[in-house]
């Protein structure tokens, strides 16, 4: 486009002229929240942050040496701005690892192709040999139920439901497509297959496929669990209609470790009145093991650090105690979230509301909530402050699933709600990486984190 | 991420089970729109057919090749689609070609660095030799004025100041700098330069320069504009500070040719009850020669035509006549846009409203409209239906600069206002691919646009 002028800009901008931050107090809230956008977009350090822990560092899953040199670094990156306090907190991980490459292959009349797969995360393998056998297509398990174990019986099951296109929230067509990953395996062996592949959780046709945790039940038979790219699937589909006896081979070794010691690395800005309430922020350090985890979740990470730096750079010195935390092992256990929620019961510490980022560094569009409706409404009369920054939906929602358990009637559990269109493109597989990220969208994402928490530490909740 | 419900994103969504679209009298409004969103997300066309266009086609500057290839692919294209009348609006454009491929050397005490330039749409040749000349850098033209022809006489002028990236919205930031491309030129030559070299305008640092259209002023000598990358711009500036003599070479040699036909295209739907009312819905259709123009603006021409291609789809008959049009020149020129207003006047028609989308195929955001108060507050009381969309800013603002000539007291000028964070990284340069689209922000743009189309033929305006 050319130049054109619109009035409608003129009411998301501000003026270019340096204001040098006075003490919060002597400033309306407004001004303090254009400063705190101001310091983000002109000197934010997340993106360049970022870029380390993605790419001289890369995937971190739990227990591996990627996820200790995140607890190196993120701590050193915290001591480095001078918060209060910077320290680890010691949990016990899950210790899965992946193995060799997996191998999958469709063997039909047509000849054999080469199909992208990956072991779903926790999955047992197949045996160095593999596991070949015929498939069963399904899209749901009443479908499955309804084949019965004599369909069944020897296969491996194929769990082809896309993800439906059609939710403008793209979180929505996860929740109803994620049961086929998390319990495919599950339902597959009751009826006796030897092998569950799974459709990537992928709105695109691509050929990444994308992992994330299956489970098993007690006395119910492990069977090996993959995905499957979504062109694989579709591919896969394809030729089954052409030739319904083919067979599949797939090859997958993954290996589950004894639990390994790891941390939670935290910092902290002491509150000048009310130290003892804590405002925690923060995202998962952890990421699986195919992909650097940039908007899953580096991006939440280098976010909630850049909260505490920004009100530290804008000299905002906070009454409460604010709290960024980088959690362990949110992808394949939660236990660094189950650990911080532990030892702040054991502590008797007061945390007034939790902040979570791990739905990707997108444009920010609002904070969902998780709390008594007297505190969601306490929220939302900040919306006319928020507003001019694109964070026009504050409401009711969850908070997540780092910070859930910490839930009580008091706190408030606050998620950060990016723009989720391009989330699941790159979710938990190879195609994660930093290059997927933009400086501004990021940015702007610490930017609406820190301005919540702001507002929260200065009326409390 | 791992799974966790959300109460607020089910505010977003919509159920997966099919719904036959009935007549649109008999369902509210916002069951048709949530069935145009749910089409455009599931058969969606403006992704592959914006993928022919940049990548079968490519570059077409107004004149060229590339310009009358996209004017016969759109026309086929809606003929296609089976719209009521498809036809081409003869319009004579510019033709300026850039000629060989641009150079530039930075020529120091520290040796020669080559870095990329290119020179802005319209700007005259340095001769086959190219020009060298000492460097004056400059951040405004109060700053130039303030040097004087003594400092600025046989030199080439650098304006060298950045876009502000403390805006939230891009387009501001756009504002305040591009009149160092439009009319940097003319206030160098004022004062005896030989050549004016500009920062590209880009919040990001890269190597692509970026073009654009650059003026000349009668009776002030015309001389050889170019653009320089933000990393070449930075180079150069530090190496000004190194050595303040050094030369800078360049060589470009563009040609203007004669005028050339071309041609606005135009595809409509009739109106089943008032026929000779309006709503035009479009787009540019020529872009940079530089790119694929895919945001710039192939995205809006694919829109507008998925526009039309939604309501025959979900057999929405539209009271009033909605016409697709291509306009013809936008970047250099605006000739396209200027005749369709002139042959509307001409033919005596009634437009009573005319949406532009020009500012990249990005997640939807709002709209921002030309108008008389009161038409913008009757836009304004769509919100309700428009917001589940993400469309949360609809209000006073420009139109756009193919409608523009359209503007008189009855029209409501509205500008379609997607998310801006990206386009400037993309805007006249030749990063502007195909490849930098996302199909779900692109098709969600197309369903805003019906949406609103479907709402103004509906109850007027």
């Amino acid at each position: 486009m050319f130049y054109k002028p619109s009035r409608i800009i003129f009411a998301f901008a501000f003026s270019f002229r340096f204001i040098s931050v006075q003490a919060q107090s002597q400033q309306p809230d407004s001004a303090v929240i254009r400063h705190i956008f101001r310091e983000a977009l002109t000197q934010g350090k997340s993106y360049e942050n970022l870029r380390y822990l993605c790419t001289q560092i890369g995937p971190r899953l739990s227990g591996s040496a990627g996820a200790a040199q995140a607890v190196t670094y993120t701590k050193k990156l915290m001591e480095s701005y001078g918060f209060d306090r910077v320290y680890l907190q010691e949990v016990m991980v899950p210790h899965w690892v992946r193995g060799e490459k997996e191998k999958a292959q469709i063997q039909s009349t047509k000849g054999r192709q080469m199909v992208p797969i990956c072991a779903l995360g926790g999955a047992v393998g197949t045996g160095k040999k593999g596991i070949k056998a015929q498939v069963v297509e399904v899209r749901s398990f009443e479908e499955l139920r309804q084949l019965g174990r004599v369909k069944v019986q020897g296969k491996v099951v194929f769990f082809n439901r896309p993800m439906n296109p059609a939710y403008i929230e793209t979180f929505m067509a996860y929740r109803d497509a994620v049961d086929q990953r998390g319990s495919g395996a599950i339902e597959a062996a009751k009826l006796g297959a030897v092998g569950a592949i799974v459709r990537s959780m992928n709105l695109a046709l691509d050929d990444f496929p994308h992992t994330g945790t299956t489970r098993y039940e007690d006395g119910i038979t492990k069977i090996p669990a993959a995905a499957i790219s979504t062109n694989g699937a579709e591919l896969l589909s394809r030729q089954l209609k052409a030739d319904p006896n083919l067979a599949f081979y797939f090859k997958m070794n993954p290996e589950t470790l004894p639990d390994a010691l790891s941390h939670n690395v935290i910092g902290e800005i002491k509150g000048s009145e009310h130290p003892e309430e804590i405002i925690v922020v923060g995202g998962h350090l952890d990421s699986w093991d195919l992909a650097q985890g940039a908007h899953d979740d580096g991006t939440g990470c280098m976010q909630a650090i850049e909260v505490l730096r920004l009100l530290k750079a804008l000299n905002i010195k906070p009454k409460r105690t604010i709290r960024a935390v980088m959690y362990m092992n949110e992808e394949n256990g939660l236990r660094g979230g189950r650990k911080y929620a532990e030892v702040a019961l054991t502590n008797k510490e007061n945390h007034i509301a939790a902040l979570e980022s791990d739905a990707g560094g997108f444009t920010p569009r609002g904070f969902s909530i998780d709390a008594t409706p007297n505190k969601i409404a306490e929220v939302a009369r900040w919306k006319a402050l928020l507003a001019p920054y694109g964070l026009n939906n504050i409401g009711a929602g969850g908070g997540g699933a780092d910070i859930g358990p910490l839930k009580n009637d008091k706190i408030a559990l606050i998620g950060f709600r990016p723009d989720s269109q391009r989330y699941f493109e790159v979710h938990h597989a190879a195609s994660d990486t930093f290059d997927r990220v933009n400086q501004r969208e990021l940015e702007l994402g610490g930017a609406a984190m820190a301005a919540l928490v702001y507002l929260i530490d200065k009326y409390g909740l």
